[in-house]
């Protein structure tokens, strides 16, 4: 069966494989979890959150587009299986039923928060390896920051 | 907390509430299997096919938005958490790695099928219970029946 | 002077005209009433509820539209004249000057509550003498029920 | 409750209060009453009328807007409810059932040339009170009397 | 060679197709015959008629797609080659050469009037076999009722 | 009844009027038989033919609406009934059910290469007669000789 | 001052120059008389002819910048102004004030026939002088036949 | 024949009607002398004033067109024919052939500044007479002011 | 240097030029104040007033282009330098670092009240000196009337 | 391998094809030398020319590439390669480094000039070969001559 | 009052908030003197400086909104008031009144230049500090490098 | 004659400008082989290889446009006149004529592949020397590694 030649040699490919798959489980859940606040939101900002949560889950699906696509041109599977996400992924997990309007706001605080950590590790760990991923994880950073900013800004 | 009241007496909530977490799980991992396929394939037809796998995934989304917002508007709290999807789900996965065109059409072939009758039998089971809800599962329906014909045309 | 044959037999159009014109009153004088309070509003959702309620008039708007010719078209007179609404409407009313936004969470919560319940009434009244009808009303209901939940969402 | 402020002095405020009041009236009756002769209109000019009255609801809707948030804008409270249209409403009314084209360009000669009598008194009353709302309706004037001039020269 | 699976079992499969290629057959006529009076058409309402039937023109050739797609994606074979068409149309056929405004609009209030009528017995007809084409079917049917009332509102 | 006067003599007004009225029925039957292919094609290259076939559709379809209009304004009256073009086709016609990719590119390279020469010797018969239809024809037989390149090349 | 060389010798840039020259005038008045009838039409097809006068307005202006500005890359300057069109214009002249519907509809076949009629000599002058400039005037006489055609067709 | 009724009474309508064909045939011929010169222009700046001559005419139609349809409205006939432009104007004409761009600058500057003059003591004349014709002049007097500078700038 | 002749005498030119240059000082602070507001904004209402202030800082500064080009089209020359501002500017000015959502509303009420009284003045101002000017003015006062507005409604 | 069969006889092809690649390599060098220029541009005249001279590399682009595809279509192989190009190009090259906006006037005069008389010759080749060829080339050398005029216009 | 937390340490975040805080002056000055220029400009060159300065406008502004809402997404509070700009600003001023096109060109050349310089040691010191924000100024930093290569090759 | 001023010193001006100049050569003779290969593609993947081509040209044309902006931004000539492609290119040549799909796959995939790994060295390169620069670099290898996958995946 073919497979796709990678332009890094082996140990880098290594390094900007695991950073990229660990970005594409982060938006996949983070795609998810979006959506599941979108539909079960109650409270009296629920319509501007419910539009809010809708630019994040796009931006969350542009961008595990990017990352996956990415990994797959340097010659490593990306893996975005539900069971794959289900047991790897390090986002913050809603309860079941409605969530009212503060709460939504206080855990996605803390789910963007704590993902933007995880991709300044990785836009580090890929310094070395890849100047073009590094590239590709700071544009998907810098706006994660920007509606990280925002649904704070709400508190 | 706030919570939705129903147009539907409880007996019928119950069983239009239990078609539409039925469709929204298949309809979510159907977009995830979609994407896996999208970015892991190799073969004569690439091109193709990673464009016809996109349309899969688009249709999946746009339908399971329309399937948990009428959950909700029935005052049926949608479910569509990554834990839930990995455990609910009856859609048959692919292996890690690369997968070749032909056993992509295979698969989906199957995919589609099975989950084609699956949504006939919710069409049944909501007949009774609420016309408009089956109106939206009818569409949903003729779509991936649709597909079904386009994918299984390529063997 | 020339008038429009129907394609249904006396009894049929008798019943088809009737759910019509109901639905034709409701959703006339939900675009007023919308409009109305869109005017009128105060309060610190202002904005939100400001847009939202164009959302509900433009929804009405092109519903009474799709009623009024479909009725026509089977041979009934629609009346939406002012006066015809004036006298027929079950909507609830608002009173005269500001309305503050709890208030109108409260109002359109019951206007659309009602007005579905006579659309399900509507619905099941045309299962035996008109699909077509019976179609185009189901389409008109799965949207009030969609707005039905998001301004309950807000309480 | 909160209450807009308004940028005039109570005696103009009255007098431009009145006369965006009087506007609404007859524009959001004009647009009533358009629609209902766009239903059930009958006659060799069928097709060019229909359209054309929908032009004509179009702009009345649209001017409605507008005269309604100028007043609220101006600290008074507009009133389009039902009622209100039913009882106050200058505009001449059409029977019930089907109207031919040839009734159609009579009437709405009359109902056209009428309010742009009244819209011109209007302009004259507000000419001292406030410019703004005189630059208003002197833009819906000009609209009314083309849509006049046009009306008239099929007869 | 490959063939398509149906979701339906044979009998209910055999209902269907009928359905389907017959309402293929009355569309694609209906599209040639539209086009052959669009071309020949003389008289005083020549521009609005000629505009109309370009709708129609449209409306039939879409529907007849979607006829046809539905068709194969149920494992039968549409058939819309000419012969087929001019063997099996129950369509009235118009004369060769000029044909006048009045004529056009008294042929096709026959041809959709009757047209109408097929459909709605294949409505009654695919009711137990498969819901999701009656669906189609019901969406086709509103289309033809519109024009209907739309080319008899001129006679 | 009023009837178009034509700009030509006569003589040249009746091979003018042949040639449109050929060119009009190799148009319209292309049409018909591109379309029932795209619906009962089957094979690798479904996606690719499928989506070519509908260019070839709507190539055909606004070409002979040029031919005829261009005919009805040299006072000729064009005729694409479905029995005249059963009649008078000339182009090889499918059989029926499914049918596969490669058969499809062998019989569209034999329908489009002699529908070509055909419209060759159209041109050639204009030249003297009427040097505007002429060059209609050579922009239809431009598109054409591309897309029988294009279907030739997947040989 | 500059002047614009031509590619042409200079006895076929005289041929080729008086030809756009008189096309120019030709389009320019006809342009000018369209919108004339455009604003001073009454009768029953006013809306329908009011829009088509408009269509031909359009074609006019374009087609006039069209020959205005080959005729000056031909190295010859084109004379658009006010006092040369009144004096070599030979379209036929409307007079002061209202005019009807079927009036319009008399003298603009006319307008037409004979611009159509002076178009073609020059179509004629052009063939050994200027194939490019031949094939400008084509183009411009088609869409005046086709207008010839559709203002005939509402005798 | 129909004619078109007033809103305003005899004298006031006079001095309307005076003022709107002078702006009429201002507006027309200027939109004749921006197309003259933007075809024969020569000069380093030919891009730039060729570009912003087409403004100036998009300018000087629309405004044409506004004006005689407000005339008409008011039951005044516009008169915007060749040998009325060529007789009534008072915009400076242009000589036959070449420009240049210095030249274009001059003459426009002074074509603009009269005609903004007469505007401007058209403005005055409806002040009493109709105040909705007086705001129609004020727009077209703003933007021609505007141009009149720009031109200006470029000295 | 060129300088830029001015339609209007010495007096009238000053005194317009007055009110222009106070508007535009007016509008360029506005543009400024509203995004140091948009940016440093915190608490409930983020997302609704952040995208107000948009609103408003969109209408500030294309109003200010209008205000500084009808300045120099009547020979003045507007001053939007920041020293210029900050010396003349009359608007409200808000502290260092975060402000509360309520403090927004609260001080953009006072901002927009107190522009629009001195807007008011110069409509006043300009009535004698230049109607074209006051015109642009009412247009400008219309809009900040209507966002007085619904920043007020959310007290 | 596949080879695509021409509709033409030897000797017709032979002409054809040499035209049709002359006009490819003129051309594409022409995109190549107008993209030199537009980076290399420098003085006063910058940004005018920067533009056209982009409007001059779009048209070269599509033009070959339609030269392109009508070789193939008549089985003629075009060769646009690098090395080609540079061998046979009669185009006037530019010096490596800066180029002044004059100079770029200058040149391009010739160029285009030069260039327009070989289409010509190309032209006049085709006429007995192939008019569908002819045509095309017609088509691009009337934007051709249109581009002369306008570089011209600028000395 | 919610304050922002910032993902960066307190050192890094305070040469980040520098860094950004300087661009932001820089570029809402550019914005303003930008503007200043656009209105106050005469020349031979008016139009193309006049839409090229709008085009400096546009990147200035939306790379300041860039600037601010990184720098609160870092927890620093922008500050782009006013008196802030004048006291700050590095940016050289404009004169009162006219400006010459030679002038602005000279200005603008001089202006981008030394803030290219300024932004270059604000992509050093961000080096260390935080890649998002280096990438942020990287990007505005080629735009202003290329408007200055466009500013200076009209010298 | 003017020349353009760089902000880089001397010695990274010369490695930047080398680096550019690199990339430019790839990247326009990629646009030439890639029509090449465009126009004479055969075989049974013809329409998915001839689609994907465009894409790859569409990209190397405006790569190359970005990369000899930013050259001549940086006082650097960009040079891609034919001959210095001819002489420079490292791009892998086609032979003269048709060219089937495998073989065109593999030729792209060694076309991509080693102008990646040239453009890798660019990126190391400017390091030091310009971040800028590097930057634009690196989006041109992502997109340039993306079609690389694209093309592989087809073997």
């Amino acid at each position: 069966m073919a497979h796709i030649t990678s332009p890094l040699p082996a140990d880098k490919q290594k390094i900007v494989g695991e950073a990229l798959q660990g970005a594409l489980i982060d938006l996949l859940d983070l795609s998810l979890v979006g959506k599941q606040a979108h539909w079960n939101l109650v409270g009296r900002n629920f319509r501007s959150l419910h539009l809010q949560l809708d630019d994040i889950v796009a931006l969350a699906r542009s961008s595990a587009d990017s990352a996956a696509e990415r990994a797959v041109a340097l010659g490593v599977n990306p893996d975005g299986r539900a069971a794959t996400i289900a047991r790897d992924t390090r986002v913050q997990q809603l309860g079941y039923g409605y969530v009212e309007d503060a709460k939504v706001i206080e855990v996605f605080t803390e789910i963007l928060g704590s993902m933007i950590a995880r991709m300044r590790e990785r836009i580090e760990a890929t310094d070395d390896a890849d100047l073009v991923t590094q590239d590709l994880l700071i544009a998907v950073t810098e706006e994660l920051e920007k509606h990280h900013w925002m649904v704070q800004a709400q508190r």
